[in-house]
Order: structure tokens, then C-alpha cells, then sequence
């Protein structure tokens, strides 16, 4: 069974310039090897003609199925649609479902269609076009010396439709592909080269087509096994055979079986024991609570979080004494420890983690220097106090110290 | 003056299965564009020799300047050094000041050196060493047939210490480069066709050097000026000059005249104006907060936040009338003003933003679909309110409702 094997090419100067930061690519990938296909390669061009022929040629040489986004706007900047036309050798003609389509979501916001708006509704003669489901440009398919061709808007709401509804679905149907298969191991508590040392004989043991891949993610550590098959049963046995003696060997450090945020791991933990959670968050300002949230369905069991960035927050809204944050001062296990106590108190839940610390670039001092945070988590039965030490910049630090609270959380839920 | 250019490549298997989202790519563009130099491609290819090889003969063709990242780590999947070692013809030696390196980390963390480690410190002898000052695994500078590569580990905050401390400064020295300008305007509440219509006179007065692009970002739209111009003073009034009219044309729907994210320029209003500020999130889940937290002296103005997921945190701990929630629901204007106005009182602060809204993907109803947002926005001698509805998935709905949030305190501050 062949490889199929696919290109991204995604399209816009703000890739070039750093303006965008290109999450359609990453999503993409997975739908993609979900579908047993492989992406060899994505390269990201700006909105220039030569540049977008040279890799629509590169890449069509190389890949079976070429996926492209970006460029297709109704402004002047845009140019993708025309040099795709060109390059497939066909003729501009107006798509009457395409129009109609732009025409609904004009008059869904109640103002008038401009007139560029109806050129969104011009496709290559020698495409098969794709109706934007979110939005007004269309998608256009093309094919060629054998190989397919897929523009797509770069909004990743409207790409993400597109993917689903027509997409993957017409490449599962078009291609018999061969199982493609992840799994993933989260660790936590040791580094990179002490995990391979313990992995050693089980690498060594590995069937040479299942493959091995380190990643390490804020702290954790993520054990990613691959294998291609051919048969999809086998695959998988094979896979969760190796995946099970991996787990085996790092059973002390198992943060999780699969590559799920904190935040989904730590619901389901509370949904299974049936437990609520409230946050209090100083240094991180409400981003554990947003983690939490950004499940759905969290509202099951999260009831809400007291983000008590100033000290007078701390006191009046979650009881934390004056004279305790006079002492030991705002980032201390004293502090840390009152406010999860506050929090399980005013906010009335089963359990609780709260943090404080200092995230820089200022505010350290040679007792607590940026990166000192303590995080306590528990319940009314007891709470565990912990500091931690990290040396990033603020944006890592805080995201380090969020990964780090919900995953003494899950320790203790799982204690 | 030639115009330097560069290209990126990223290297690993994680890029094109979708596990990690590439960030580097992004903030090295900024880095480089502001020394002058233009990226005009991005590759990212798998943890493959040939794939490597190939990306490096067809970057090093047409760029001046190739910038790798990632494959630098100790584990068995990690190949890209000795890849470049072979393609740039080298053996490779200890290099003891990377050992020292590696052995200080380990020692820092009071862990013996896995032996592995040690191998992080052998180098290409036809490379110039770049110490890590913040991992274990050195960048390495190639020079080939006048173009340089410089290979830098994927761990971010990695990649950012090096590029910072050694190559943006040596590219400067290296290269006299052209200045490369960029100048951002963001606008609200008007389609990017609309406005298109209203710059059609100042588009066709542009010098040709400048280009305007158009950028839609969660219902803001973002209007970028670039400018390469060999000297730089004429570069920058040219730029302003250009700037200052589109900006004169969009007065009525102009939010700011940089490109920062709302957190940063909602910031900078509050402390202009010596106001302090919280804010009492329903479905938002502390992201507003986090926003604004993630600037660096945000404690300055910022005091915190309720998230009132449930509803009994809205009533017991902001004080929402338990009668407004039955007669009108959580997720309406009655509410969050009765949000708004107790977390003004509990946080005892001079301006507030309140957001309750449905994000899906359940929980709508015919009278209030997923989508449904209510947002308050004022202070003590007044609360504003006003219904959004937006039609997307759970995190773009969250994500658009923060940025209309955060939009809506601008307006009041600047009122």
C-alpha cells in the first residue's frame, strides 16, 4: 500500500513578517494523519506571484494532495485566486452558489454586498468549487498531472469547515490509505535524557516501524509512539502493546494516556469522582481558570475563581490576614495556603488550587527571585503546599506555573 | 542596496503530525524584519535526512541568510546535527565550553549528567559555536559558498536567548541592510470590504514601495503599511506620512495605532488616566484577565477578577440578585450590569468589564443562541451594555468575546 504523502503551502506576508502565528498548518496535520495521510512538508510563501508558483510546483511534484490557505480576501493584497487560475490554465466565471452564498451573509448583517464582494464569487472554470459554509470566499479543487490541488480561505474558522464538510471526507473516499497511528504518554517530574536511559532496552525492543519521539512541553514531558500499517488492526495492537510497556516502565511519572491539555485531564478526573474546583490566582491572572473553562461542559464542575492580583483582593475577597501577608509576604506557602482556604470557603467547592508567585520581569529579589511560585491544592480535608522555581521569561513562566497547579491538582485528585 | 533575504526551516516530526503549533517561525520574522532583512520563506520538514538535505540545498540557493531550528535534542530521533555536520563537510569534536555548559544545568537541578548529555556538547569543527544560555544543546553558525545557516535548538525560550545575545547582532554587522518598516492600524466595526471601499483614493495614491495589507483578526481588522527604503529617515516619514492619512480617513472606527494585543492598549489607557480595574467574567473563564495580566506591570491598575461561572458565585460572591437570574437568566443585561456594578464593589476599583454569554458548543436556546454575548463595560457613574452574537466554534467565540470585551472598556476610557 502506497504512502500517500501531502504539502501545505500557506500563503500571506503577516507568515513572513511575524504577524500571524500559522495554527491552520498544525490542524490541518491531524485531520490529515487521521485520514492516514502524511504531511512531508509545509512551507509558507508570501503573497507574491513567483514565490506561490515555485512551491505550487515543488510541491506538486513531491506530494500526492497539495493543501493550500490564505491569500483568497476580497482586497488587492490578495492574489492567490488569479495566479491559481493561471497556473491550472483556466478562465475566471462567476459561481452563481458562490454569489448567492456571499449574498446571505451580507444581508445576515444587514448591510449592503460592495461590489468586490461579488469578484469573491469568480472561480477558475477548471475547478471544482467548495461553498464556504462561514464565510465569502469560496474553496476551489483542482487537478492536475494526477495530483489534487485544495485552496482554502486562511481564517481558520472557515478552513476548518471547508476541511471537515468536503475535504477530508472526498481524500478518505479518493485514497485507500494505511493506518497512521499515534499515541502518546504525558510524564511528568524527569527530564529528557534520565526518561531515554530508563527507555533504553524497550527502544532496542521496538519493532523498527513503530517509531519513538521526545517532546518536551512545559515541564512535561510527552512520549509519542507512531506507527504506519497497512491493516488498522494490527496497527493498533501493535501500538498499544508497545504503548502499555512503555507506560510499565514509567509508571511513577504517568501524568496521562493521551496529548490532552491539563485542563481536559483534570476535568475528567473531577467528573469521575464528581467533584467541584474554584481557583485563586494571583500570578497568573486567570489563566488556570480559563484552561479549565475551555473545555466543554466544564460548567459540570467548575464553579469560579477569585483572581486576586492585588494584596487588598486577597484580603477582602478571599480572607487572607493582613498580618500573614505583612509577614511571610504574597508569594509564601502562608499566603498560598489562605487563599486556597478562602477560595474553598467563599466559593463553596470540594476542592481548590491556588497560586502565587512572581512571573517577572520585575519584582524579584535574591530571597525570591522572578520564577518563585508556591501552589497549594486540596480539599476540605487537607491542602498540599508546594514552591516551584522556574527561569523563563513571563509569558513561560506563567504558562509553566499553570501547567505545574493543574498538574498537582491531578495528583492530588488522584492520590 | 540588495535587498537581504532569508528563509526558516523547522525541523520535526511533531510540525507535521500537528502536535505542536510553530511559534518560533513567527517572533524570528519580527526579529529579522526589524534588522532589515526579509524572510521570504518558511519550510518546515520532518526529522528525515533527505528531507533536511533538501530544505538546506533549497533554502541556501535562495536566500542569503538560513535559519534552523529544532532536532538539537539528546534523544535517538533527534538528527539534524550530525545531518549539518555531513552537509558542511565536518567531524565532529568536543567542544568543552558547551560541556561546562551542560554539566552547570545539571548540576543546578542536583542531577548526575546522563552520559547522553555529553554528546550534546559535540560540535561540527566547521561550525562557530553559539552557547545555550539557557538548555543544554549549542547553536552551531555555518558559512558555504557566502551564505550563512545558523542551526538553533526548537525549545523557544532557547531559540529566543540565542537569536538575541548572538545572530541578530552579527547579521546586523554582517549586512548593511535597507530599513524594512512596518506601521499597523486597527480599526472596529467595519468589514475589510468596506473599508477597502473607503481607501480606494489613498491606495491609489500610495508610492509604490508602499503596500498596504489587510488583516482580519477576531472581529478587529488590522490595516499594515510596509516600506523597504534605503535610508531609513526618508523610509520613516514616508511611512508616517502614509499613515497619518489612512488614519485620517478611518478616524471614526480607529482603535489603535499599533499593532499590540487589546490587553496592552487597554493597559496603557488605564494608567494614563490613573484608573484602576476589574473584571467579572461569566464565560470567558478568566481570559479577560489573563489578557491583561500577561503585561508586564499590569498590578499597577489591575486589582482582579470574579469568575462567576456558576450561578451561585455570581450571587454570592458579586452579588447578583438571585431574582435576576430567574427572570432573566444569567446570559442577559439585567445580569451582567448586577455582575459589573458588585464586582465595581467587591474589588472596589474605578472601572469594571463584565462578560456572560453561551460559547457552546450546548447550552443555546431559540431566543439566546450559542454565541449570545452580553458585555458591560463602565464605572461608577455609569455601566454601558450591549449585546454581541457571534457564530463560531467554543474557543473562537471565547476569543472574540474578549477582544470585544476589552474593545468595549477602550471605548468607554476614551469617551
Amino acid at each position: 500500500m502506497e504512502k500517500i504523502l501531502a504539502s501545505l503551502i500557506t500563503i500571506g506576508d503577516e507568515l513572513l513578517i511575524g504577524q500571524t502565528i500559522d495554527t491552520n498548518s498544525a490542524w490541518m496535520a491531524q485531520q490529515l494523519n487521521d485520514a492516514g495521510i502524511w504531511v512531508q512538508r509545509r512551507v509558507a510563501v508570501g503573497d507574491e506571484k513567483a514565490a506561490i508558483v515555485r512551491a505550487l510546483e515543488e510541491e506538486g511534484a513531491d506530494s500526492h494532495i497539495v493543501l493550500i490557505t490564505g491569500g483568497l480576501g476580497p482586497t488587492a493584497d490578495d492574489i492567490t485566486k488569479p495566479v491559481l487560475c493561471e497556473f491550472f490554465g483556466g478562465k475566471l466565471v462567476l459561481d452563481e452558489a458562490a454569489l448567492e452564498n456571499v449574498k446571505t451573509i451580507f444581508a445576515r448583517h444587514n448591510v449592503p454586498m460592495p461590489e468586490r464582494n461579488r469578484e469573491q464569487a469568480m472561480v477558475p472554470d477548471v475547478a471544482t468549487v467548495l461553498q464556504n459554509g462561514r464565510g465569502t470566499a469560496p474553496g476551489m479543487w483542482f487537478e492536475k498531472n494526477g495530483k489534487i490541488y485544495v485552496s482554502m480561505p486562511g481564517v481558520p474558522h472557515e478552513m476548518k469547515g471547508m476541511m471537515e464538510r468536503d475535504v477530508i471526507p472526498a481524500l478518505r473516499q479518493r485514497f485507500a490509505t494505511p493506518a497512521l497511528l499515534h499515541r502518546t504518554l504525558i510524564t511528568s517530574g524527569q527530564g529528557e535524557s534520565f526518561v531515554a536511559d530508563r527507555l533504553k532496552d524497550f527502544e532496542t525492543n521496538l519493532p523498527p516501524h513503530i517509531k519513538l519521539a521526545y517532546l518536551p512541553s512545559y515541564g512535561l514531558l510527552k512520549l509519542r509512539l507512531t506507527t504506519v500499517a497497512p491493516d488498522r488492526a494490527v496497527a493498533e495492537a501493535e501500538i498499544n502493546e508497545a504503548f502499555e510497556a512503555m507506560k510499565t516502565v514509567l509508571a511513577d511519572i504517568r501524568v496521562a494516556d493521551r496529548d490532552e491539555p491539563m485542563g481536559v485531564i483534570v476535568g475528567e478526573l473531577l467528573k469521575t469522582k464528581g467533584l467541584t474546583l474554584a481557583t485563586a490566582e494571583s500570578c497568573t491572572g486567570g489563566k488556570i481558570a480559563g484552561m479549565i473553562t475551555a473545555v466543554p461542559g466544564s460548567s459540570a464542575y467548575f464553579k469560579g475563581s477569585v483572581v486576586s492580583y492585588a494584596n487588598e483582593t486577597k484580603t477582602q475577597v478571599l480572607g487572607v490576614q493582613a498580618a500573614t501577608l505583612e509577614q511571610y509576604g504574597a508569594v509564601s506557602e502562608e499566603t498560598v495556603r489562605e487563599m486556597a482556604a478562602g477560595a474553598l470557603k467563599v466559593l463553596n467547592t470540594d476542592c481548590v488550587v491556588a497560586v502565587s508567585g512572581i512571573m517577572g520581569p520585575d519584582g524579584g529579589s535574591p530571597e525570591k527571585p522572578v520564577g518563585t511560585v508556591w501552589i497549594a491544592a486540596g480539599g476540605r480535608n487537607g491542602i498540599r503546599s508546594m514552591r516551584y522555581q522556574f527561569r523563563y521569561d513571563r509569558a513561560r513562566n506563567t504558562e509553566m506555573t499553570c501547567v505545574a497547579a493543574l498538574n498537582e491538582l491531578r495528583k492530588w485528585l488522584e492520590a
